[in-house]
């Protein structure tokens, strides 16, 4: 029964039934979080042989507890080198987690400019693109800088790159663009082969125009029998003569520990070179007795693979419980739509528009968080009102089939009240 | 025998004695380094318990291995509060060593400006006083962005307080000083109480002045039975209504390791507030796995004091084996003085004017690596080529006495040259 097509009184009816249900889970005092993609904690456990490490000497025979090594103990970034698909020798690692490396790469082209171009900053203004519904901190830091951002729309193959293309060619203040180009934050799409290929022959009046190419999630699949293929950008560029073009982040946030990984941005060697220099001055090296705990970690495994094969186990499970639930609750309602990613960290729901703000409200109001609204939009601001990131791996299953029915609850209830108001 | 009062045949003989010295040592090929202040080998396992932790759950009851915590679990900064003479609600806690909160401070006050001020960066041009002979890390990061440095002379009292107060009053575009207040590097002087008062009393033109007080050798006495007292700069700056101008910084390099440390900065409340909002774009905190790891240390160690003592146990010998061979093979040959720190990382030697790019040049050619001459002046240009920073905690004592006599041998035979040349 599609709403939208049901007459005036049966809606009213609907809309009564469910608010008395609406009523019953008010009074049940749920608490229960689906808003940010932090691993459950027996995610966090497939890493906890980490622990048992006392080593303090890397394979090569330096003391890691000791200063130096700006850029990263070589170990680890053989390691890195697969699942970021750049050479062991354009890896810089850093930080616990790549927001960091993000944020700093922006401060260094906006205090000294990169690629021998003048500082961001002495421009009026420079803009971002950004693929929508994107990731909030990606957004955050463009804020943060004053960097305007322009939404590009996204389909099933990635970002609109006719737009983009069109774009970047006429105007020489766009400097970026955020990319999550596998399992996509929010909606789990992964970009198609000619979406790569097209990034990677990308025209920039720009010269020091700079792909923000976080792959988060390049190695975590839910299906990893059946795991998606994203071809490799830097490969591509390095075709074209466009390797100065993307940075290239990673990170083991979700791999090993969420709050103690280890993050990774690759590059050109010409721009390795002056983010290093750069970086030289902001530090001796990043903690290396956590990188030697990873190297043998990793080791000890054979490597990513049978440790994302225990990720997927558990996550696998919590995404088939809500989109099992809303299939049930809302398939042929027509008040809502979703993606199934094969991968990622989550699933982006779609409400009617002018709904989404009312549903996260009136999930908080029954006790569920969720994103906020419009989160996942440049300056908070979805203009149809409409997308929900839905983050389904931290809860248990019980708390994640609670949680989403109450979020199908709201759905229902706002869809109905858009069509009685449309109607009148 | 004062070599300025020697004569001439009486010089020339001994500079014979003591290149025939210079060949010899030439000859052994010898590898030795004491150019940076990096603990040896033996203190790094001063903390190897650390490696025994296998927790992850912090005394609260937070789980450490996942995401939050902006500004650091409070157990840590509870145990660095007395250290840092500051309270706990007044510190933030992240990066590995303080080198890379001190270069995000100035960042943040380069781009965004700092205490509602306007960006440094909007200005033609900002300044920083540079106490000399200091540390050159801190030098690189105002060349890095582009903050002119103006050298402030010091004395057995700390820098020249007159000067400091009649420049910071004038002039608008003056922003910064970098204080090493105790053990300071390179001189070991700690500032006296009268020095801390004028600190906190300072009223800068620039409503954005911060002092950048690095007091990385707070606790890191070599005597610790007659510790050296530095007054409590932040006591003293809340009694003036200063507060907002220190920016107190702290780590565990020099205590754990080096490397894999834990950094902290302090500042006011309202200063706090500001560098947290920058900082929540940034990051979603530092490792709570290492800030945990620290925390049972520190608590099975009752705090600081005996791991202190440990490391004073290992360098003691070092400092007194370097300064036993100064006063040997230098003293009454008037051609170098050098200080004799009570605690800290370095020794500072000045020869005679001119004679410290030789000395370290000819080091180096003997297989002795010394820190560069100039290094401890802004741009690297000492006026009077003077000042070498000595820094014995890494070498064996064995190799701390034959570098030390390299030295000697260098400083005479650089100063009897300079004799000779003046007298030409």
């Amino acid at each position: 029964m599609v709403y939208q097509n049901l007459p005036r009184t049966q809606l009213l009816e609907l809309k009564k039934e469910l608010t008395a249900e609406y009523e019953k889970y008010k009074a049940a005092g749920l608490k229960l979080d689906m808003s940010r993609g932090r691993p459950g904690k027996a995610q966090l456990d497939v890493a906890i042989d980490m622990l048992d490490d006392k080593s303090c000497v890397s394979p090569s025979g330096l003391d890691c507890r000791n200063y130096g090594i700006l850029d990263g103990l070589p170990e680890i970034k053989e390691l890195f080198t697969e699942a970021m698909g750049v050479p062991a020798a354009n890896i810089f690692i850093g930080e616990n987690a790549s927001l960091a490396l993000m944020y700093t790469a922006i401060s260094f082209a906006m205090t000294f400019g990169v690629g021998g171009c003048k500082p961001w900053s002495k421009y009026d203004k420079v803009k971002f693109l950004c693929p929508v519904p994107g990731y909030d901190r990606h957004f955050a830091i463009c804020e943060e800088f004053g960097i305007e951002m322009i939404n590009i729309a996204m389909d099933s193959t990635g970002p609109d790159m006719d737009t983009i293309e069109k774009l970047v060619a006429a105007d020489e203040t766009i400097k970026g663009i955020w990319c999550v180009p596998k399992y996509s934050n929010p909606s789990g799409i992964t970009y198609s082969d000619e979406t790569v290929r097209r990034f990677a022959a990308l025209k920039p009046a720009a010269k020091d125009f700079r792909i923000f190419w976080d792959n988060a999630y390049c190695i975590h699949e839910l299906y990893p029998d059946n795991a998606v293929k994203l071809l490799n950008l830097y490969d591509e560029c390095v075709k074209n003569g466009t390797e100065d073009m993307p940075y290239i982040l990673f990170s083991t946030s979700k791999i090993t520990f969420a709050g103690g990984g280890i993050a990774a941005i690759a590059m050109s060697t010409a721009n390795l070179a002056e983010f290093k220099r750069h970086m030289s001055v902001r530090t001796i090296g990043a903690d290396k007795m956590n990188q030697l705990r990873h190297i043998n970690f990793l080791k000890a495994n054979g490597g990513f693979d049978s440790i994302m094969r225990k990720h997927a186990d558990l996550l696998r499970p919590r995404f088939e419980t809500v989109l099992n639930i809303l299939d049930e609750e809302l398939t042929g309602t027509g008040a809502a739509v979703w993606t199934r990613p094969a991968g990622g960290y989550f699933i982006s729901f779609d409400t009617l528009p002018g709904c989404a703000k009312k549903v996260v409200a009136d999930c908080r109001d029954l006790g569920v968080t969720l994103t906020s609204a419009g989160a996942t939009y440049p300056y908070g601001r979805d203009p149809k009102d409409c997308n929900i990131r839905i983050a389904p791996s931290s809860p248990s299953i019980e708390e994640l089939a609670q949680a989403t029915k109450v979020l199908c609850l709201c759905t229902k209830l706002a869809a109905i009240d858009v069509i009685l108001n449309a109607a009148e």
